[in-house]
């Protein structure tokens, strides 16, 4: 199969950059000097924000992340924003990397309907994240501690974190963008899934932007909830920044420490008519999908009730203007498959011991993540990862008793028999 | 290098075995069925226990585990003890494996200093749990769960869990034997190590006997201590038994939430006495590598204060007595690096800030042992493997919090810098 080549990537932008030495890594230690005690999302910042939406007739241009947040620890507040006389001085290459196409394009036209699906797809969870963000803070009553933070190796993130609040233990919402190479190991295993990966190259650039989401409800009755949705591609550096291969992966599911069915099934109801709009066949095959991945094998039980999951959608499943569709209508999905149910749990009465059983829980969330989810290995084996963004999805408090087990016919026995033996629930 | 052949493995005791079918399934299933419901170490069980004191000058032959042991949770009770007129009648084949030779050992002699070293660690490790979980039950003022169990495939072990006690808010002491087969690809790992393993053959028998212990004390300002030595086998089932292949792995080490220097010395000068009888070079040795292995590399910092570590010790290293020496006075040492800590710090005056500074290192101590410690993904990799029992090692609760960073100049600051900068003690 051919490399891809979307018509909407246009190169015509950088036509002006003209050749010159460059120096991304000092430009890139510049950014940070010049900008390291400044606000996110402070109005110096936002003048330089140039990320109108992503799909005009489905989003709005005014939303933004809360103007009131706080960043608890100065030192480690990391700035956001480019300097982009400095880029222009410095990225006058022959082969712009694409980190620096991508910040040039932004800057000269911003993003529209036909700027390259990188740039779409940040505005895009961005996007969301600001809608997702306002909504949970409307809910529990707290504001999200906000974290702008750049990549030293290109790109960079939004972590926006809610602790110990009135309805959340912990909350976190984070975008984050990545731009890096590929070396070739890496090419060989990714090709096994996606054909238009170019092999005979020693390298290859790539972009990566996705929104994850994570919310540990303190209420045993309230379920955790996880949603992450994510877009990938590789471009080569020998054909003017053209994409070589692409695909999109995420998915959402919910985990409760005490079941309600209603939950379960409203929650799933949610994702598959989200599903059904682009293709009948997603909801039945990403569930079956996301039961088998989120599963503590080691236990032989899933993590939680399950939603959707899947990974390496590519040119082989859809066109890309139809995934980036699928993807935009299953964010849209979270609040209206999710705030029905903290709404009806958030508030209810419980025991010292459903407590702890909720803590039990915890502790399976916790060995999820750290012992089988690919995503968090990826991250914390990634040089200059920003590890509190990666761990953020992990519970406040957890608990390990001995050899627990619940008593015959109780609730927490039925849980467990039900993650034993994933169901249908729509 | 040849296979290693050592002296002390006799075979003739095996002579009387006729051949037949042999059913090992079929005979384990049995033994399980006829021993679900015994209470471990109950009198009836005891009858049935061979295993003499490893080393006659170092050890007591009473020593046993507490008398009066109560297991939590009935159903789950795995039961120990071997019919071995059912074994005599079901293992009569041309090749024995090497768990039914060594049944047959234990029955007819007992274990001395001239039985195969699966047997004398066996005895080794099971006598200093003893002595070990004795010393902490006087402590704690609390009686261990003693949970004695078998493997399906081969072996089996004691599980001692003291939890929520007046000292240990979490301590598992935990002795495990596995009987197993090596697939080809395993031993072509493994032979990086060990030139003594033989490649020519599609697999070879193992065996894994090993101690492993984790106390987690209440009082933040008492360290949390982890202890492990190990013996691997493996052998050629076309010769007779032989011994194919063998090391010895192990260590100890300290992991506080608040430090005292006195305490790391101490625990430090112990374990070296122990190593500086066998050679001055261990324990600078062993410190290094205790040094790099517990480490949380995506933090940047070690697990704790340090102790010793290794691995891989085989014929290349000391004969196999005096290794086994070596361990021996390795387990010795536990109760005198660590007893005199506890003691100090386990009465000590504490904040609720301080017992969340505990919680946030514990949250350290699982991204350990779930993220980075080979053991135990070996242990959840392996099918059939006894997860409570590998999981013990987590604390009873963890917290995570986000960006969480110490005060400038405050005592967690000054522990987070030791562990990015490790000391020297001794």
């Amino acid at each position: 199969m051919a490399a891809i080549r979307p018509q909407f990537l246009r190169t015509a932008q950088l036509s002006r950059v003209a050749p010159c030495q460059a120096r991304p890594r000092c430009l890139r230690q510049q950014v940070r000097r010049n900008h390291s005690n400044r606000e996110p999302f402070s109005e110096s910042k936002r003048e330089n924000e140039t990320i109108p939406p992503p799909r005009p007739t489905n989003s709005k241009p005014n939303d933004h992340l809360p103007s009131k947040t706080t960043v608890p620890y100065a030192k480690t507040r990391l700035a956001i924003g480019i300097p982009f006389i400095g880029l222009l001085i410095y990225s006058m290459s022959d082969t712009p990397t694409i980190a620096e196409r991508d910040t040039l394009t932004k800057r000269e036209s911003g993003v529209t309907s036909s700027s390259p699906m990188r740039l779409r797809m940040e505005a895009l969870i961005k996007d969301h994240q600001k809608k997702i963000v306002r909504e949970l803070e409307k809910l529990d009553g707290t504001k999200f501690k906000v974290d702008a933070w750049d990549r030293p190796a290109g790109g960079g993130g939004i972590t926006c974190v809610l602790q110990d609040g009135n309805v959340f233990e912990k909350a976190g919402v984070n975008t984050s963008v990545v731009y890096g190479t590929l070396p070739r190991p890496a090419i060989q295993r990714m090709r096994a899934n996606h054909k238009a990966l170019d092999l005979d190259v020693e390298s290859l650039e790539f972009f990566a932007a996705g929104l994850s989401l994570v919310l540990h409800p303190k209420n045993p009755m309230a379920p955790t909830v996880h949603l992450n949705y994510r877009y990938f591609e590789t471009v080569d550096p020998r054909k003017g920044g053209e994409t070589n291969a692409w695909w999109y992966g995420g998915g959402c599911d919910l985990t409760p420490s005490y079941l309600f069915d209603e939950d379960a099934i409203h929650f799933h109801k949610t994702i598959k008519e989200a599903c059904d709009k682009h293709d009948k066949a997603y909801y039945p095959r990403f569930k079956e999908w996301c039961d088998r991945y989120f599963s503590n094998k080691h236990r032989g039980e899933t993590r939680g009730v399950g939603g959707i999951f899947f990974d390496d959608l590519d040119e082989g499943e859809k066109d890309q203007e139809q995934l980036f569709a699928f993807i935009d209508d299953g964010l849209s999905a979270f609040l209206p498959s999710y705030m029905p149910i903290i709404q009806r749990r958030k508030d209810m009465p419980f025991t010292e011991k459903e407590k702890i059983w909720q803590q039990i829980r915890r502790g399976r969330y916790v060995e999820f993540n750290l012992v089988h989810d690919r995503g968090t290995a990826f991250g914390l084996n990634t040089p200059g990862a920003r590890i509190e963004s990666i761990l953020m999805s992990l519970p406040l408090t957890a608990r390990w008793e001995y050899m627990h087990e619940p008593e015959q016919g109780s609730r927490e026995e039925r849980l467990v028999s039900v993650l034993k033996n994933p169901r249908e629930w729509v």
